[in-house]
Formats: structure tokens, sequence, C-alpha cells
């Protein structure tokens, strides 16, 4: 099978490094690393994520939406291993000429996001550096029910995501695409599903966050759990609304905003249909109305609803299409069109 | 009095920012940020510290020393507050075109000192970079005895260091300014000071780790406790040997490699008179020789025995210079001089 080439990297940085025999998962098993601690019943989440090629690229410019995802970005694996927050570090590299202003503005984003996931700061580290680097380390507690992870699903789970999805990819397309929808940046103001994680333990059989775009993450559950996914639910009915009119404009099919690496942040799960009930009620209990889009079925293949039929589409091939293309957005957009031909 | 300019930027930093009712320390008060988990006895201690101006400026060069200092600095801090090790999150950003040769040796590095300081490696992120920015964020636990911070030390404490100093200070010289001493750059391959560290809880009264050099490190023991120092023991018995036979051939009075950013990664420490006997007989069951430099007194004065006599030095105004001088060595070097006239 085709790897995965950001794995291939990783997987190469981390043979030679010594493991913890405290650490519950394995690479790639969650999305944020598991950690029992000794003489105590609770489970230590960390996770570590910065921005780097979003500002190098100018996907994120305005300093208080870089402050507000950099701790969303964290918090987000978080949500998906179903923690309690208990706060963050920040790595907050500049260039010596970086304007107060700006900087005061990155510091609400922070505040702001931080206030909202529950992650106070706990400390950092400041640097000068040639260009922006912003590193954040999320860390929270698991105790009583166990952490969800990427591992537990079987076909026949129903699939779910945590709210209709296609922002990231909306947001994107319109920042490094400026006037291929018509419209300025797509509204994305994304917020970590941190109550909606806590819930999913001891009802989802995995979990995984969108971060790098619905069909990635759809391809490493597929990956983990040896199952495949049928979105039997039509492409329109679990895109957002104002992503897929977007896309329209664009003059692109709607399932292309779930294929860019730059995602959402919602939270993909699975849950067994027996439990399918307790979940949309308990849900409910705080508001929150997740999004049935298919089900996990034993072959290895990712089939979506297009054109009015199921057609299978190569999760890795799109998943890797846009560091073979180099980062190129127009190329992207164009091969992406090839992968996956109109009916 | 003259503030500190790297906390100066901190402080605008974290001013907006809500902080966590958990956590035991305020900002400055420890190496390592202090958090009390729910439902536990335990205490988090976690730090994060990336290396950015140490490789833009080719103070670290060698892919191997960049991968030791990496989990060095951070474990270091670990040690200042007397923390048991759990492990290491790394956010690795580097430059598409970094060799795999450069890449394994880095990991090499990172893996050996994991090793040695026994912090595995958790997990991490990575991402491409214009030039190369290294983080890490190191966690560990306090339990039983509380764990050591900045805070504490009373006049009349007795000053120790865990090994003679000087070593990051000539290793700097010998990297910034080639040539200077007539020789190759100093050996330099410090180990974070865990056991040390964990022995020094209920132990020592205040605690600091020298990363940034001795004299800033004491600078900043005398602002959190309110006292002076005076270093009644000659600089010559407290200095590494072979680093002062760098300052020797390079000309400059041996206090010097106490003055500059670069530390050695040793701890600053301070026990009450009648706990020192029990100090150096307990250090002894490790094998450990702690060298005294001084004692706490009620001026807020740092004195240096110098030239046979104690004189008094402005420690804020030189913990100050390098970042005045703009992170130029030869300049650093000059104005040092004139800071601390002969006598």
């Amino acid at each position: 099978m085709t790897a995965v080439l950001e794995h291939a990297l990783i997987g190469r940085l981390a043979a030679a490094l010594p493991r913890s025999p405290r650490q519950i998962n394995r690479l790639h098993e969650s999305d944020a690393e598991l950690v029992s601690l000794p003489g105590s019943e609770l489970i230590l989440a960390v996770t570590t994520d910065a921005l780097v090629e979003e500002l190098a690229t100018g996907l994120y410019d305005d300093p208080w939406h870089i402050g507000w995802m950099l701790v969303t970005v964290n918090a987000s694996d978080l949500a998906a291993v179903g923690a309690e927050p208990l706060g963050l570090l920040l790595c907050e590299s500049l260039p010596s000429d970086t304007s107060a202003e700006w900087i005061a503005a990155l510091q609400r984003g922070i505040g702001d996001a931080s206030l909202v996931t529950g992650l106070p700061v706990l400390g950092g580290d400041t640097n000068s550096a040639p260009t922006p680097h912003l590193a954040g380390t999320a860390i929270g507690l698991v105790s009583g029910l166990p952490p969800l992870t990427r591992c537990g699903c079987r076909a026949g789970d129903l699939l779910y995501a945590s709210a209709r999805l296609g922002t990231g990819g909306a947001f994107a397309l319109t920042r490094l695409l400026p006037g291929i929808a018509g419209h300025g940046a797509f509204p994305f103001r994304p917020t970590a599903r941190i109550a909606e994680g806590q819930l999913l333990r001891g009802r989802a059989t995995c979990c995984m966050d969108t971060s790098d775009g619905a069909i990635a993450t759809l391809d490493e559950l597929m990956t983990r759990n040896d199952v495949g996914f049928l979105l039997d639910v039509p492409v329109p009915e679990w895109t957002n609304r104002r992503a897929t009119a977007v896309a329209h404009a664009a003059g692109l099919p709607p399932w292309m905003l779930h294929a860019g690496p730059h995602g959402e942040f919602e939270l993909l799960f699975t849950v067994p249909p027996d439990r399918e009930a307790d979940l949309v009620h308990t849900a409910a209990t705080i508001g929150w109305d997740p999004v049935r889009i298919g089900m996990a079925v034993p072959e290895h293949t990712l089939s979506f609803h297009l054109d009015g039929a199921p057609r299978s589409i190569d999760a890795r091939r799109i998943r890797n299409l846009f560091t073979e293309c180099g980062g190129d957005a127009r190329q992207y957009v164009a091969q992406l069109a090839q992968v996956v031909p109109a009916a």
C-alpha cells in the first residue's frame, strides 16, 4: 500500500528514540500521547503542534486568528482523546522587528481561545527568529473511563462527525486561491470539541480530529482499524452550507472541500449501532447535534455518495497529493479533479 | 532597579493570558511550571525550551550535539525543581533540504540524552521551515517532598553549585570568537542534574539552573529572595579548571566565564548552615560532590572574591549586556571588561 508521506518521516525520526513503558498509545494510535501516571488512576494526555507552514504560506496572517488557532490546534488533539484540559505551554519565536501591536493581537487571540477551551497558559519560551514559529503543547488528564484513541472501530459501526464539515477546506481555498470563489476569505474560527470528546469516552469506538482534512482522517482511521468507510449520506447533507456555496462559486464539487490538508478541527468518530440512541440523546443534553455521515465496512475502501451513487475514492492518493504538488494550491486543485473524474 | 530585558517581554506576553488556579508557581518563580493534579498528591512539572538563536548564530552546529542539547536544556529545568522525569515532546522544524545524515545524527543525540536523563520521547510534531527551529517540552512529576523553586533562601544560607562552573562560558567563547584562546571549540556535553535535583528537595531553600550563566542566575535568585550573595570562595576554586585555562589563554579574567548568557546547565542552590553536613553526606552517597561558592547576605549586592578581596559586581547590568550589544560577542567581551575594571 502507498505510504503516508508524513508518516514515513515521523517513522524515521522516531525509530532511534527510546519510548516510555508508561505510554499507553503507540505511534499514530491517538491524537495526543497518553501516559499513565505512577501511583494514580490518572492518565496524562499531551500533544505538541506548531504553526509554521500556515504562517509561511500566508494561510494564517491575522495575528488574533493566529493566536486563536495556536491554542485550538493543540486543544483539538486533547478533545480527540476525551481529555480534561489542564494547561498549555507556548514557544513563541518571532522576528525581532515584530510590532508591539501585532504581538498584542496575537496574545489576545491566545487568551480568547485559552478561555473558551479551558486551557490556561502555564508558561512558555520566547525566542528571536528570522521567520515566525509558534509552537504549543497542550496538557490534559483522563480519569474514570479510558481515553479515546484512533483504534477500536469495527465494520458495522456508524460514522459520525461532530458537525458539518468543509469549513477548513473552504477557508484554505479562499485564502490560498484568492478570488476563486468571488469572495474574500471564508470566516474560520473553530473551537476545539473538548466537551464533546469527553462525552464520547465510553461511547465512541474510535475518534480522531479532522485537523488534516476529513479524507486524510478517514484514511488514517481505515488503516488503524482495518476497515473501510461507506459515506452513504450524500455529501451536501454533511457539508457546511456556506462552505458548499464557496465550492459552487469556485466551480468545484463540494466533496473537494474534504480533500485538502487543512481541516476544520471537528471530530470524526464511530459508534456501534446499539449505542447510537444513547449518543444522540446524551449529546442533546449539552446542546450538541452530531452528524451521521456513513458507516464502517469490511472492505478497505472509502466510498462517497456522489452524483447519486456510491463511488470509491483513493483516499491515500488524495492524502499525499498536496505534498506531491509541492504545496501549490492551483496545481493541487487541478490534480484533484483528475484523481476523481466527474461521473 | 534596571529591568531584566527578557523578563520585560515575557511579562508583556503573559499579561493578557488567563492563568490556572492549579498552578503553584507564579511567573519566574521556578525553572519549570508546577501544577497540582486533581484528586492526587502529584505535582506536574512542565517546561518548554527551544534552540533557535543557538542554531542561527552557529553556537551549536554539530547535529548530534544539537540533539543532545535539545533534551538537556529541557531536562535541566526539571532537575531544578527536583522532578522525576516522565517524558519529552519534540517539535522539530527543519529546512526541507536537510540531509538524512544530519537528521539521523540529530536523532542519535536526542536518543542518547533521552536515555541518560531518563526522559523518553513521547511524541512530537515535524514541520518544514526556512531555518532550523527545535523545541522541546519536558514533563516530570513531583511527589512527597515539595518541589524546589527559586524562592525560599534567607541571608546566612550557604550558596552551592552542583559542580565547578564556567564550561558553558568557555564553550561559547571558543565557538563565537574562534581562535581567541588558540584552541578549537571547548568540549561541552552537559548532563541535566536530575538525581541531584531530587536529592535537594527538602534540603535546598532555593534552586535554579545556570542555563543563562551563573551571574544571571545569581541575579535572579537575589531578586526572588531579596538577598545578595557574597562569593567568598575565590573564583579559581569554583571554576572548571579547563575552562579557566581557556580564559587565561584568551587573556580574560576567569570570572568572565560566568558572565555570558550561555551557561553550563548546573544547579545553583542554597542550604541553611545547619543542613550543610547532611547535604554533603547525602550527596556523597550518589557520588556527588557539590561545590560551595559563597553565602546569601542581607545587602542586595553580588560580590566576587577577585584579586584577593571581595568586589561588588553589577549583576543586572552584566545580565543585560549581551542583549544590549545586539549579540555581538566581540563587542560584548570588550564592554564586560569596562563594567568590571581590573583592580
